[in-house]
């Protein structure tokens, strides 16, 4: 071995949860992994990643002091999990997913293959789909709006990073009804790229520059509008009319920075809104949110929320224009989704939300 | 002196108009003194700066090489001045550009005092003019919006940089009459917050940030809203009604990085638009521009630009939303302000507007 | 207020001494504030610093999350305190640290005030020592040098970030005796520069940039030497002969990242050193170590300590020249500065030294 | 093609000599054509490089607005070249350079192939050179120490990036033989590393960092060793006895940063050396230097150099420790490899040494 390092001790439960990542090999699954580690309540018993076997996490990342070395998935061979963190590319996560809930294991998915319910939309944006039948299942793992349904849920489909910034600057005004049109502007550090190595990535490429990509369709857009109309129209008894379907302009950019993202919502109203009510809205909405910093004097920047599970949100009313703007800011990798698949285990197995992430 | 540097030779043609830069120790004023100083047409004879005097600019900026030392202005003593590049802060600008033009020299003024061509409007987000009478005689120094009319302009009101970039983004869609609404958000290096020492440009603040600033309220925002109204509406005889006032949301943020601005526009259309028209628009806007490049397939990195007089445009049609997204990066330092000044120059003293730019 | 953030619970034992950090509003006191509020086994009571005076710590750095707010420091009125944190300048932190000890309090100074044994040496580079009867007292507060000292210590005189990174990667070849020359040539983060506002930290000036500073005279040199000299020649009595004094040759360099600092050491020998006798050593030296990761294949990286009390060390013998190279990785904020003295607190207060570090 | 933008005109000379870069995919290739491109007394005719074949430059890097297009190397088929500049790796570049010389074109090869006298010295570091024959012809291009060879010279072996900044800060003590022993530790940007996607380069890993590489074994070590003994000792015939041969212990370090190197050189002196002699000896050396920039009160940053052909130097006496420490700052991918060679091309043609560099 390379480093003569002690392993920090992990002080462990009794009865833990025994997890495993599936897929630790990439930037989120090894952050999953690593916060599992060294979680107070959940025992992490392995991971798995084909393209570093034997190596072990800590070698890849140094950053993460996790021991363990890569192994092959064999979900056959499993004994004994109790929970399952899958990172895998989209597509390729549902067979894996699918075969540990058939051998009783809770998922946290952070593929998008579980995150919409329409089927219809899932194959428009990303072809077919390997496992229709477990989109029921799915719950969506955005932990703030849907917390209950995540406490007994046997696979929670974690959300994209953009849908989690961008919904909660949005839930608020959504739920509302207020959202008659809606841009938003995301911009990203460059870990929101992953583990790949290109022009995208190197530092003399991406360090002094600025990069939309994806113009005009990003794969989260239709996740958020999903989200968005279904919190404009929480059950077809109460309404009088179904609201006309929300359609979301959303655009993703690259900046020079490592994590943290920014989603900059632009809300045409469906009538005027002082500062006043908004202001009551998003108070109601995020008092007692833990993990939801509501700002009110003016806008998050995302070093306040670097490596944590915070979400910072700020809403304001331009009176200029009429509209609304509301911004999100997180980590990408944490709250955006990590750090978040362990606030959803945290609910799942009956632990206090913030455990292992303060 | 510090520096035993030789002073790179500056081959001067006979008879180059005499320029001075007012207010050189800003980053805006340092490069325009350093790209008036290595232009072959320009002769810069004096730079003022009072929080500097005495300090050649060299010392204060090393990477321009300018062996000139800052001055008092002193506008009564100047004699055989043809040209001055003022790079005051709003407010302080006018008086200084008044002496000038009293004495007959042609000003490039690099603050906001003379950019709105409505005194309310001004008033509204300035405050009181301190010389309202030079409005009239100001030119909007966007070169490739009224190159015509800087030829000969006495006063050009160089634009701000969000205003350059957003504008050379949406002039093509203004023109034709197709903005119903707009949304900017903009994206900018570190050095648009100038050479300001607080917790904005710390590089352990600002280093892994990305932060909306002037929410909702961005001086900006008239400049761009009165040259979009302005193209869309380009003569009151032509037109059968006026055309609605348009009115832009607008958003700046800052991001690590230190030259670059990312103007992204998302258009709500007057009517549809497709790709093919689209395209046919911008090229004929641009197809000739000697500092557009316009982009076919994608959109541009601000990197592409770096220390360039160049805009790269690229817009897109929406087909998920019907809208419009248009974007336009630049150097904020260099097109977004200085480089744009020596091109407006360049026009009013009869040389090719890319001498020394290139 | 302008933040509507939930405090995070802080679960703290019964018992738990009492803390205060004098001078939190610096990078090194409020970063050791961040680290007691969090820290399971020390109550943070109070936090001082005249700048900020009632402003909420998380608001002047919102990514630490301390609810105190900043109050003048009154030595006289402190009532069971147990231990302070002096995050001082030079020359001004000796009086604080004298007016604490007097009312029996521990401290751990974080300034250099006590950091060296010798007065005649503190004289020649800073000037007058305000209270050099407290000299004797204090303990060198390098755990990992000093580390039965400090558990019994009444003043722990915290080292500089070069000092603590240099002294690890050389420690071992200096307690061999294997030091004949030594040149340290540091590189350091731009929080090395402290909050500080000027074109040392400006992201424009410093982002791009690598600069040398304090040339040949940097005030950590005399604490590397005397450390060094110590390791050197542990006690008279054992010594036939004293060692010859040793002289650094220390130059201290900024490069734009945050945190982060590294100390390449290139050592003449006093006789030769293999491979195997070096590893051997270094071996011997940090195997028990709980935050020195010895590296046995390659240097490291600064990345992989940022944000953790880790040092590590890597030395490798320069086939070519016969010297041996030694690199030292620290966050210099943290194990530089505040997590070594969270990890000197853990040991004065008995509990243990990786509490509230991992 | 993807984007419409105007060439800017190349105002070229009648009789400009024929270039080529062979190898323009890289980062130090693409420049050197960039340059060619632009200069008003060289025409640049063609490039090649095999992984972009048919692709723009100015597609690959967007920054360089060259419209050629890449093609294979055919140099059978070459016919009116004057001058070719080879940027292929070492070992590659050697077959390329011979063909090259038999047609009577004139080189610059920027590869190590031919930057040694000693062809022992080339294979212990290299192993077996490719065209041995050459090396006798091969000068090398460091332009401040080589002038005059360079006029006349068929084959110029451009120096590596850190042999510039090193034997720029140092060749002046060497010549005055004062140089007893050194230590040189480098820092330099990304782009130093290439267009190589992996680890090294990877913003999330590469943004935050400082990592040492090729630790005691840099291959530039024997060229910078081969130049400082030559430097000591002039000619056989002046010496008395032959100067002790001088090993230098060089180590390089990545830093976050794109363009940019700092040498750093602590030398133990022959004899002591004061500030006067000091300084007398390097204004003698740099006094005339087009592009070197002697500073006298402080170190350099590498941003002062940034996109130039200047090095900057500064050299101090070390009271302390009796040593001297110099600096060396440059643009690693400029002054560091492809504007040096433009540099010797110039004089090659006749051309003043500055055209088209400044």
């Amino acid at each position: 071995m390379s480093c003569v390092a002690r392993v920090p001790v992990q002080p462990m439960a009794t009865n833990a949860p025994r997890t495993i990542v599936a897929g630790a090999t990439g930037f989120t699954g090894a952050l999953a992994a690593h916060l599992l580690w060294r979680h107070p309540d959940f025992e992490l018993v392995a991971i798995t990643g084909r393209s570093e076997l034997g190596r072990e996490l800590r070698e890849v990342y140094p950053r993460y002091r996790v021991p363990l070395s890569f192994q092959e998935l064999d979900v056959e061979s499993l004994e004994g999990i109790d929970a399952a963190v899958v990172a895998y590319p989209h597509a390729a996560a549902a067979p894996t997913v699918a075969a540990l809930r058939e051998r009783g294991i809770r998922v946290v998915d952070l593929s998008a293959d579980f995150r919409l319910r329409s089927l219809a939309s899932y194959e428009r944006w990303y072809g077919e789909h390997p496992r229709p039948e477990l989109i029921e299942e799915a719950v969506y793992g955005l932990t703030e709006l849907h917390r209950a349904q995540i406490v007994s849920a046997g696979l929670v489909a974690n959300p994209g990073c953009y849908p989690t910034a961008s919904l909660l600057a949005l839930a608020p005004l959504a739920r509302a009804g207020l959202i008659a049109d809606v841009v938003i502007d995301a911009k990203q550090g460059i870990s929101g790229a992953g583990r790949v190595f290109d022009e995208t990535t190197h530092l003399s490429m991406a360090g002094e520059n600025i990069v939309p990509y994806k113009v005009a369709g990003h794969r989260h857009t239709p996740e958020i509008e999903e989200q968005l109309n279904a919190l404009a129209s929480p059950s077809c008894a109460e309404a009088d009319a179904p609201a006309p379907e929300l359609k979301v302009q959303f655009q993703a950019h690259l900046v020079p920075l490592d994590q943290g993202e920014m989603a900059s919502c632009y809300v045409t109203t469906t009538r005027p809104v002082v500062a006043e009510e908004l202001r009551a809205i998003y108070l109601e909405a995020y008092d007692d949110e833990p993990f939801v910093e509501l700002l009110l004097d003016g806008p998050p920047g995302v070093l306040e929320v670097r490596e944590t599970n915070y979400c910072r949100v700020f809403a304001a009313a331009d009176e200029h224009t009429d509209k609304v703007i509301a911004f999100g800011a997180i980590d990408n990798l944490w709250k955006g989704t990590s750090s978040q698949a362990v606030q959803n285990l945290n609910l799942m197995f009956g632990y206090p939300e913030t455990r292992g992430l303060l």
